[in-house]
């Protein structure tokens, strides 16, 4: 749009010319509109509409549930092939290490990392409609995992058999448990994606606003990172979960920082700084080199072979990743017995699965210009999770880091990841056990080098600072609550937040008094602007919000704070008004009106009022005489009283409420503007609406607001309708009119 | 406003006329209209202002504080006191029994209910700013304090000693501990209260919307009815509490019904009987009526005397309400060590004994011409729990059928309550001891009787369903869940439920394509009105929600599917033109601009369209090339690619987006029209914006959304605004215009 700029615009200006009659509700919806005729369908015809089966909805549902059909025929090997295979080989080398490293945050063996970057890669191949994200462990959800198997399979649960020895444990025993916990944890979030999937509630990520993700991700950084302190010393802690575990983790290292080992520090260290500089190197100069280096897989490799020369296990106790078997297991059924403390676990994982799933690819399709879908992409990482839980895999989503490598690296396809995978598949039928001296500080290190992205998104607060003070809100409890709480809670918390800040900004509306800017049908915020100018008698209410119990009290108390007119108020002073009237007059007259007036004050006000105004629409023309203030006795029911009623109470002679924000209306807040139409009504004020929507209008129709002292008529489409009708009945009355 | 209506209109038509330019958002605020200048005031000023003392201050605190100061020096002493004194004394005798038979709700025994109805009416007297509501015992409130006594002390815990029979208990050791529970949990309550009131959170009520109370309420009488089943039926069953109480009582007094007592099951059927036809007479006849007929104390008296003539707890086994000592207790510090149980009961007993006092309250004012204050009351209400609590006694609030006497029998202030409080000190100093052989049955009826009228509410089921789906929703799920999880959760998911409500509300908008009612300036729902007609090329979309983060997914995919534009699938056509028109062209040109195109096709194609544009704006007049599909090479830069760029994709040229709906976006909403706003632009259809209030507008500028191509001169005050720039811009082009 930058070529529509304003010194480009034509000289002669654009006119905008409206000229027809004021319009009220009643008009409109009797005259003017028509409905438009539509036979509604019939259920049957529905139901036997949506069942039809046919050839090409079959053809669709299948290439929807497998895309690969869709795009793999028309493959261009000669354009997209290189690219691919270039590009999976580079995230194949990232997969390894990071397959290793992350495993010890969902602490199991490191194995089962490698088994988690293979299976569900190359079943995404099949089921996955994004091209550029690379599947496999991710830090956030394996961390996830480890809390929940550390929960489910703690230490004390394995004493070590044949000793008295408190505090060793049976460490095989233990980490077959947890592979079992996270095992079956993967099928329990696998069948949920699916379920979801199938159900199309793809939608469900939405609530996971960006501000929260990203403190939220924040937050599961902190945890990481802390994490893994305990491998960069080498020191021997318990593993924490729940909450304040962050805490305990933290207290736990420094009370054990004096047995550091010096060696495990060392090389820790030196891996980081080198990992630090490759990516260093890779950001400035992306646009130089052909591929990233691949830096992990350099210092896996290296300091493997230090390790093993120098044999740091033995010679220095440098813990090392230690046993690697050979091949691929085969399937196996998990342990379904350890589901039912499960689920809430697997709700919140497979969410945040998601969620990063989804959130990456459609970085990637908008900037490619393909679309993803997001019930596909639920359903296929659902299959991935599930199918692969049977070889013994941990959940999966789509990982930044590597997603980044494989797009700039070239990846055009699925086929990227699918190399990747094979890549994978040959370490660990051929040279995993080769991979057995890597010293797990080394992994620490990869993982913490790896989180610097996400701790640079504490750039977001002094961003948010500026542009939204309630985003900042949800960044803050999101990121404080997850690391207090853990991810779990942490989670569930900042997403009743962000769901409660919704409700706050409706309830916090900002009520303002509109005037005319001259000649132009535009009303805007007297306090705001110099031009906009108030009608004389007309107050025009606007509040930001649509109207309903939570806020109806709100929208009424501000309605008689800005327009400075309180019914109750006014009323009692017309009644003492009125009792000195009466009190004057003797109670002669008043004796058997007396308790119904009691009972039922408004409804006689409303009668009176009614009989006031009759007088009055008849004395249209005697203009001379009510300046007066006096009615001629017209009828005989008006005495004396009327008199007092006829006194206007306010200079306000009518309120326009603007309602074109209000998108809706629940029972609550359509009482409530229906008791305020009346109240003012008593006082003699007219109360207005414009702008109402027509779907509202349908919903008022519904909810009967439309009756008794309430009709269509009250109703206009604009603020200018309203506002020229309300003059217009005013001009009939001897105050001076505004026009 | 009954007095306006459509026959009365003046048959002159009165007429809207508006002539002025059209005007964008970068005219008004920079030529239209200008920001008032304001002086803020400083820091310092403001906390002077604030805290400025003067008399007036202080004097308007005491009397807000002690409100009774301001009514009390000028009482009627004529006009009120005989109607104060009938209501005091009306009230009070329903006062008596209520307070023995809502103890037994409680937990308590009898005694607690006269002393609960005693003090804390009278300290109501002083802070209460409602004249109408009757203070004291209310079923609910006491139901729900039972729940956490029987909790706290349940019968398991107070084994007879010395006697080794299982289910034996020790009766007073039981309720001595039920009592401190109850009484420390009044504190607690009244604290909360106390502390909300003087925080000025008034507004929490706000969250109870009516039909979720009225849900609540509905589901308390099932568990006050069920609780009082075995009392009517003399059978001898535990108290349950927590989830599933209401089915295991249920089940409990089924498995008893065999022992069923016959004496005590008649005795309370009569007096149902009896308390209903007086219920019936009273409501048939309340306008003949004086006073209405003392149902309550009658069957009490009467029952009493029976009870003690006939001896039936000797004789019949008639459980009887026994030992009420005489006198008052001197007061206590509540058991502290108890409280750290109790928070979460206190919060939810606090919320509802305050939003049933507050809503009746605002019911009476509202009838009556006066006003309550919200925070007033809870202070009050807090005051009132807190001091009495010291007194022994456990959380009260106004009762519906108590007030409903006092206002209909002319009680007109707080007096009457004084009044009744003083009816119930009197029996608790001299003749508490002569209700002794009340039989419990006859409280279980009293109970019952009372329930009538919320489980009349049950009556809001059809009236919702035509009404508002949505609100019966909430009504079924406050009702169900308070039933089955008890009325602690119950509540917790029920106001979870209404808030999810308001989200889902914003989450399902309702999007249309609006259309131009000829000559008007009004612009609806082409889909509902047969006059709308579409401006050729131009659809206006409106969707009645505000954007933020859970929506902007369903916004922007709504923008596409109602337009029928999509410009991924576009991008995709004009990708594939292009990419034939390459082909045949060879690829000697593009080989150096391959991987920039690659690595940002959308930044690419803005660029072109920019050029394009360019080309376009400076070949304005040569209009016959254009409609040829030609553009002149007027630049080097040109080639034939743009002339594929410029072949139109759509019959589209503008969308509208009606932004009045849109009371507030949040980053994520900025940032997804502003994705949509750039997508649209790259198939070449100006999305521009129209409508926005000034709050939004401001919000806007301070998240930057106006930067690169979106410029504040694609706002518009008006859809009509918008789309006459629309016209006249696309006029300007060879395709017929329409105007």
């Amino acid at each position: 749009m930058e070529h529509v700029t304003a010194d480009e615009e034509p000289s002669a200006p654009l006119v905008y010319r409206v000229e027809r009659n004021v319009f009220d509700e009643e008009y409109l919806s009797s005259q003017l509109l028509h409905e438009k005729e539509r036979t509604p369908k019939t259920f049957g015809q529905r139901v036997a509409e949506r069942c039809r089966c046919s050839s090409e909805k079959a053809k669709s549902a299948v290439l929807s549930l497998l895309p690969i059909l869709s795009w793999l025929p028309s493959y261009p090997v000669k354009e997209y092939l290189f690219g691919d295979i270039v590009s999976g080989l580079s995230t194949g080398v990232m997969q390894l290490p990071q397959g290793l490293a992350y495993a010890m945050l969902a602490a199991v063996p490191p194995v089962y990392g490698l088994y988690s970057s293979f299976y569900p890669v190359v079943l995404y191949t099949f089921f996955g409609t994004s091209r550029h994200i690379s599947i496999g462990t991710f830090a956030v959800i394996s961390l996830m995992i480890g809390g929940v198997a550390v929960r489910e399979a703690p230490d004390s649960m394995f004493p070590l058999n044949g000793t008295n020895v408190t505090g060793l444990v049976d460490v095989d025993a233990r980490d077959a448990r947890r592979v079992q916990v996270a095992v079956v944890l993967t099928t329990l979030v696998g069948l949920i994606q699916l379920f979801l999937g199938i159900l199309r509630f793809g939608f469900v990520a939405i609530y996971l606003a960006e501000p929260l993700v990203r403190g939220f991700t924040t937050a599961a950084a902190v945890h990481v990172f802390v994490s893994q302190l305990k491998y960069l010393f080498g020191v021997k802690t318990k593993r924490f979960s729940g909450p304040l575990s962050v805490l305990y983790s933290l207290i736990a290292v420094f009370k054990e920082i004096t047995s550091t080992n010096i060696a495990t520090l060392i090389v820790g260290f030196v891996c980081i700084v080198f990992l630090y500089g490759v990516k260093d190197v890779n950001e400035r100069f992306k646009k130089k080199l052909p591929i990233p280096i691949p830096g992990e897989i350099i210092v896996v490799i290296v300091s493997t072979g230090v390790s093993y020369g120098m044999a740091l296990f033995e010679n220095y106790q440098v813990d090392i990743v230690g046993k690697i078997p050979m091949g691929l297991l085969p399937p196996t059924v998990p342990e379904f017995t350890l589901l039912s403390n499960l689920v809430a676990d697997a709700i919140a994982i497979a969410v945040v699965s998601f969620s990063m799933g989804i959130s990456l690819a459609k970085i990637f399709a908008l900037k490619y210009g393909y679309s993803v879908d997001g019930n596909q992409e639920l359903i296929a990482l659902g299959l991935c999770n599930f199918a692969s839980s049977f070889f013994q895999t941990f959940v999966i989503t789509s990982s930044m880091s590597r997603s980044l490598v494989q797009e700039s690296t070239g990846g055009k396809t699925q086929i990227a990841g699918l190399l990747a995978s094979l890549l994978v598949l040959l370490v660990i039928v051929a040279i995993g056990f080769m991979f057995q001296p890597l010293p797990q500080t080394v992994l620490a290190a990869i993982i913490m080098v790896n989180l610097l992205g996400m701790f640079k998104q504490v750039r977001d607060i002094p961003a948010l600072w500026r542009t939204s003070k309630i985003e900042l809100t949800i960044w803050l409890v999101a990121f404080v609550a997850s690391v207090l709480l853990g991810l779990d809670f942490g989670l569930l918390v900042a997403i009743g937040f962000a769901i409660l800040t919704v409700i706050y900004r409706t309830q916090r509306p900002k009520s303002v008094i509109l005037g005319q800017i001259p000649d132009t049908g535009l009303y805007y915020d007297i306090d705001e602007y110099e031009e906009a100018s108030e009608c004389s008698g007309i107050k025009i209410f606007h509040s930001n919000s649509s109207i309903y119990f939570a806020n109806s009290d709100q929208y009424v108390n501000n309605l008689k704070e800005k327009t400075g007119v309180d019914p109750t108020q006014l009323l009692a002073e017309r009644k003492s008004q009125q009792k000195h009237a009466k009190t004057k007059n003797g109670e002669k007259k008043n004796s058997n009106d007396s308790s119904l007036q009691k009972r039922n004050a408004i409804a006689k006000l409303d009668l009176e009022l009614g009989v006031a105004h009759v007088v009055l629409d008849e004395a249209q023309k005697q203009v001379e005489v009510l300046s007066n203030g006096q009615v001629p006795e017209a009828q005989g029911e008006s005495d004396s009283e009327e008199v007092h009623f006829l006194q206007p109470l306010c200079p306000v002679h009518s309120i326009v409420l603007d309602f074109t924000p209000v998108n809706f209306m629940d029972s609550v807040g359509a009482k409530a503007i229906k008791a305020v139409i009346k109240e003012y009504a008593a006082i003699d004020v007219r109360v207005v609406l414009a702008g109402c929507n027509r779907t509202l209008l349908s919903d008022l129709r519904t909810m009967q607001f439309f009756s008794g002292p309430v009709t269509t008529d009250i109703i206009f489409p604009t603020i200018h309708d309203a506002v020229l009708y309300c003059q217009h009945k005013r001009a009939l009355l001897p105050c001076p009119a505004v026009h």
